[in-house]
């Protein structure tokens, strides 16, 4: 695998819409026991249910460490493919590469510099060696040629059109957690360069109490070119509600590359959720990894879907707004099955379906 | 990846012999320091070398535990695909999969048992439980399905001509620490149903002193189907003359699958050759793995040499013997460029090139 001096704006490579036709996705396998509790196998028998979902769809295949190689192959569905890659924890969508294509169909790999969402001092867990070098073991797997990215950048930080435009938060990406030395127009500059877009829409703040400091992919998505879904709450004392109603504020008065104003769409969240005391029972104390607490108000929304080929697989919450979530994405999704996954085990280790996902497009 | 409750033959797959053509090669990464002196380095070095030979050839993907990932990718030709599979040594003909093929060019694999050439008491390390999956995440890798075959064996006991003949030793593949169970008929059949072959050619033993209880891959070989390349010594004093002089009647009474009699050409040894008190030095003492001792006599042969497409890639020891060697193997093939290596410092492991390299047919 080559990594390539130029960037994918340089030779005509694109990040496609997630709604772009896939090759395949890539997972990994939760194991660790200071993120995931009791010994991460409720998160092992959620994943599981979330990789049968997709591999309905399209392709996948999960990564996953020599340890629990056995038990992953055993209890994952045999049409995934399943191979051993070691990891720090179980994003995906922010260790894995992001793809970029070109007008041929060729596909390259974006390898962006990693440092657990924030660093030795803000960051999740320290250290993140195995889950800095995932991007590059994927690309080698797929024989995929890739650019390395001078920046940190998490996958879950980003979303594109496929046109041109691309959605971040500035909360995440000015974070002086990641790229201190790196201003709002600079960092612009490297956005446009490796995804190869023309327009960033900014929006300031991700969901509240979003642990990964405000990732768009929980917040606000596009759902084809000129239409995004943001997730929203009706009640004004939430402090989500302020949040949401900036980041619409905000849609509201963008154009994206081509020049369309967004037709926005919005989705009221669950909850709010809280973690439980059960839910605190088994999870390892390391003073290296974030803690987990009781009361924990939990970043839970239904934007953090992930679209699949012909399908779209949503997370679940067993709430009441469950059902009217469902409807919204039918009505969003016409030509793909919209399937729902109860995933509050996922969304207890700080993410969600979209969080643990990383289509390949092609 | 699916394991077929049939055989090879039931579904009129067969192992091709080495000289059809390949779609790729695999190796391992030497790392383990009671088997590699010196950290495993001269031993990485001399791996790399092979492995540039090889992929010159045709394409390569070297597999490496997650620590030595960065360092494997660095040091090895950007060429080569570099996966993380973890192993507990560096031998892939014994632990990888055996690829079959059908008529239709698909390809298959065969997952052998594997027990560390011999088991807790007689086998070279403890534990093998990373060997053991070695075959299985290869096949994932490539998505090909396997046999899971019911018995032990490793890939460097066998060799055969892809018309339906197989070659053997009574000391490896009836020693009571394979597969005590089991006796030369049931042996036969097993075969013959694994690899898809009718007639098994069985030599006694081994090269003196290979501590994988006599392989075959260091003894004698298919060039092409009804010639096979026998090591030899012209020493009478020497153990290895009886071994080989042994073989040589062996093939001379034997006809193929296709009633062919064998043509027989033989290749003079170097040495004979001794580990030497320096090549003793760092290496790690383990009660689990085999000693390693100034003064044994190495079981070095030019016959564990591979096939490449369009090339051979053959083990030197800067011995009076290397110049004759290469000489046999421009007229054993005259279609293929015939690579040299210097490969002591494998030899000083317990193999050599074939050893450590298995092809994936197509």
């Amino acid at each position: 695998m080559i990594y390539f001096d130029t960037t994918p704006k340089d030779d005509g490579f694109r990040m496609p819409g997630e709604f772009e036709h896939h090759l395949g996705c890539w997972m990994l396998w939760p194991e660790r026991c200071d993120t995931w509790r009791l010994g991460a196998k409720p998160a092992q028998y959620a994943f599981t249910e979330i990789a049968k979902a997709i591999v309905n769809f399209e392709p996948l295949t999960v990564c996953v460490s020599a340890e629990q190689f056995k038990n992953a192959r055993y209890l994952l569905d045999g049409r995934i493919r399943v191979v051993e890659i070691s990891s720090d924890d179980a994003w995906m969508r922010d260790v894995g590469p992001t793809f970029v294509v070109n007008k041929n169909g060729s596909v390259r790999g974006v390898d962006w510099d990693f440092n657990a969402w924030g660093g030795i001092k803000e960051g999740i867990y320290f250290p993140w060696n195995k889950d800095a070098v995932v991007a590059q073991k994927v690309l080698e797997i797929e024989g995929i040629d890739s650019y390395k990215a001078p920046f940190v950048l998490e996958g879950g930080s980003i979303h594109t059109d496929g046109e041109g435009t691309a959605l971040t938060t500035r909360e995440c990406l000015l974070n002086c957690n990641r790229n201190p030395d790196l201003n709002e127009n600079e960092i612009e500059e490297l956005l446009k360069k490796y995804l190869n877009v023309e327009r960033i829409i900014w929006l300031d703040k991700g969901v509240f109490q979003d642990e990964t400091n405000g990732h768009v992919d929980n917040l606000c998505c596009f759902v084809k070119p000129g239409e995004v879904l943001l997730t929203w709450t009706d009640d004004k004392s939430d402090p989500q509600y302020e949040i949401s109603e900036n980041a619409r504020r905000a849609l509201l008065n963008s154009v994206d590359a081509k020049g369309r104003k967004l037709k926005i769409h919005t989705i009221h969240q669950p909850g709010p959720l809280y973690r439980t005391r059960e839910e605190c029972f088994g999870i390892d104390f390391d003073t290296n990894a974030a803690p987990r607490e009781q009361g924990d108000r939990l970043a839970a929304s239904y934007v953090n879907f992930y679209i699949a080929n012909n399908g779209v697989v949503v997370p679940l919450f067993d709430d009441e707004f469950d059902e009217p979530a469902i409807k919204i994405f039918e009505q969003l999704f016409p030509g793909r099955k919209i399937v729902g996954i109860l995933s509050r085990e996922i969304l207890l280790g700080g993410g969600n379906i979209h969080c643990i996902t990383q289509q390949q497009p092609g």
